[in-house]
């Protein structure tokens, strides 16, 4: 018993492989979606207009599209009086021609008429029948937004990578998409190992405990924005491991194990990486975490993560999340990209020689380690994310500022 | 033509009128949801464990289970010999009592066997055939998690409110269940109105323009966490504005209509809510959305937005986001509430009289007012967010810290 590593290493080396394999094996594919469904999606592709916007010659204002020559130096008390032709709304089409000394009555939105070049306030106009008293002059151009001044056909609107927010969707909108192209998401595998794992529906039985890793990783990998397909629980167990692996490459893009370390279930899972692929990485000077395995087959990768599950989640999030999400596109161009640093409620002691990360709960704006022991549930209902100690970090001192990560970030 | 405001009010007085109908209108369901689609959902009512967790006594080490009085005093000099019974890994169930004299291997997560009462590590171990040398002692309760000792039965693990963030899920998890009870979400619906505006699968007619609000308000309204519910495009016409009221009054919470504000829509949709309902609100002193309308039919609240779309964006942001996203439930009560303040990139007037609302864009950490009319599209595909700029606010200098709303903030 007691599990051998191998190929222990550094944190900051063990970012360095994951990425290295992301790099190499993983290449953004696209997928059509409905735009309704596209909310927080990420563009596969640059978007140039289709079409002029607007696409016509257009109010801005609600008024009385005028020849700007007819009201050259019209004011209050002398006011160019023009002839009525017709009445424009949005969304209809003008009839008449705008000639010398007429003029027609126009809402925003609605097509400027052929021959009038500018508009005038419906403020600073008296209606009286066909007589129209202008007390303004226009001058060419006055409150119209000509075919294309918004954006030219063929422009380029919205950059490969962006996020589509409300306002970008409406962009597309504008554009007249229905349907628009993203990123597809990375599809994948979790897997949970343990022979002392029962599904949520089971009878709890002596000695069973229920499966806490197949939902919160599913839950961790969607928010990073990847597809993640649930492939249950296996024994811990060569065979069955070697089978699930197997199984998982058929669908998914990558593998996430978790679990069965007690029982030396890294070690099964680094004999069938031995078999079938090959494992980089078999511990990480991290606490907790120390037994994650990084491996690949079939140019998928493999993570194995430990059981516990604060350890598995929070392992996933510090090794996993940032290449997951950059994947996904989930990259916040715009915000600063300062965390948010708050100060320690008490002191606490690091154990030194590892990265630790330690969950906290957040109180009054402070930070409060959460003391468990790491196998506990009453750790994760309580925290609110996990802070990282350096491995030369002996003690923060209370009133110290520490980074905290949330368990609740998406995007950002 | 032009707009009557009977009841133009300040943006705070517009506030209150709509925490007053949240209040009076909207009191939050539940509706029961799998695990795997409750990420980021709220729960509706307190958690309390309906087990005891661990559900036994568990050892949280690989190692050896032993009465402790066998081990008192055993050193690396003068080790404790024990007989072995068997091998308990997790998910196994023991079979021997250890008595005075045994002890019995085990794995972490396993159960701990009548008769011992604690655990000693491997790494103090040497195991010949059936004699295990420890070289340590253990006290009662060494590396066990006893039952109920991190959740017992009955005890409040989550409260009502909780956003089930991954670790949270993998709490629920750890209780077995499969389905929890989350807040309902808010059913929106969403009505766009304008004789000009045509589908986006629609051939694009001469005076026509693509309906931007609708997808733009209904991604909105999916990321303050409602469940909205597109009713398509109505003609610029009391009939047809009625009719649709209606009609979203059998399936919707609450209507959100925008548009048609140029050929004097506002004053259809106040005619409309005067006959079959009630207009609160006619005019907010805000740029821009000045036309914005709050009213109420049947219990349900009816807004009624400008069509103009960042106005659209900005005012249901602005006027509606903070209480819907209340109902939601989406309130990080973990997090500090400041927002994130940047630099001015330049100086900027600002219309005095009215709250306004300008589009930026961040470049280098700088806030970029983007200065474009305000139909325009460019507007929408350039920003990052918006910036709010108080009605005494004469003009904000360039480096003065400005506070930014980001249009892909979801939760915080």
């Amino acid at each position: 018993m007691g599990t051998e590593f191998l190929k222990i290493i550094d944190v900051s080396k063990a970012h360095n492989v994951v990425k290295n394999i992301f790099k190499r094996l993983y290449i953004p594919l696209s997928e059509k979606i409905s735009l309704n469904e596209a909310l927080f999606r990420v563009l596969s592709h640059d978007i140039h207009a289709n079409m002029d916007l607007p696409p016509f010659d257009r109010s801005i204002m609600d008024g009385y599209a005028v020849k700007s020559q007819d009201t050259f130096g019209a004011t209050e008390e002398n006011p160019a009086i023009l002839k009525l032709l017709e009445v424009i709304r949005a969304g209809s089409i003008p009839k008449k021609e705008v000639k010398v000394g007429f003029c027609s009555e126009i809402t925003t939105g609605a097509p400027i008429p052929t021959g009038a070049d500018g508009v005038i306030m419906v403020e600073f106009s008296q209606k009286n029948e066909e007589d129209i008293k202008l007390f303004n002059s226009s001058y060419p151009g006055q409150y119209i937004a000509a075919r294309g001044s918004d954006i030219k056909k063929g422009e380029l609107v919205l950059k490969e990578g962006t996020i589509l927010s409300p306002d970008k969707i409406g962009v597309l909108s504008a554009l007249g998409y229905s349907a628009v192209e993203v990123r597809s998401k990375l599809k994948v595998a979790v897997i949970s190992t343990g022979n002392e794992l029962i599904l949520p529906e089971d009878d709890l039985e002596y000695g069973k405990i229920y499966d806490v890793n197949s939902s919160a990783l599913y839950s961790a990998l969607e928010s990073y924005g990847t597809s993640p397909i649930l492939k249950g629980i296996i024994p811990d167990e060569y065979t069955a491991l070697k089978n699930a692996i197997k199984h998982s490459l058929e669908d998914a893009d990558l593998i996430i194990t978790s679990g069965g370390t007690s029982a030396g279930a890294g070690d099964v899972l680094s004999e069938v990486l031995d078999d079938i692929g090959e494992v980089m990485v078999h511990g990480i000077s991290i606490k907790p975490g120390k037994p994650t395995i990084i491996g690949e087959v079939n140019n998928k990768m493999v993570i194995g993560l430990p059981g516990n599950p604060t350890a598995a989640l929070i392992v996933l999030d510090v090794l996993m999340a940032p290449y997951l999400k950059n994947f996904s596109g989930y990259v916040a161009h715009s915000k600063p990209s300062d965390k948010i640093k708050l100060p320690m409620a008490s002191r606490f002691h690091s154990a030194q020689g590892r990265m630790e990360y330690v969950l906290v709960k957040i109180l009054e704006g402070q930070v409060n380690p959460i003391l468990k022991y790491s196998g506990a549930i009453t750790g994760l209902a309580e925290a609110d994310g996990y802070i990282k100690i350096s491995k030369t970090t002996e003690m923060i001192l209370e009133g110290d500022l520490v980074e905290v990560s949330f368990f609740d970030d998406t995007i950002h």
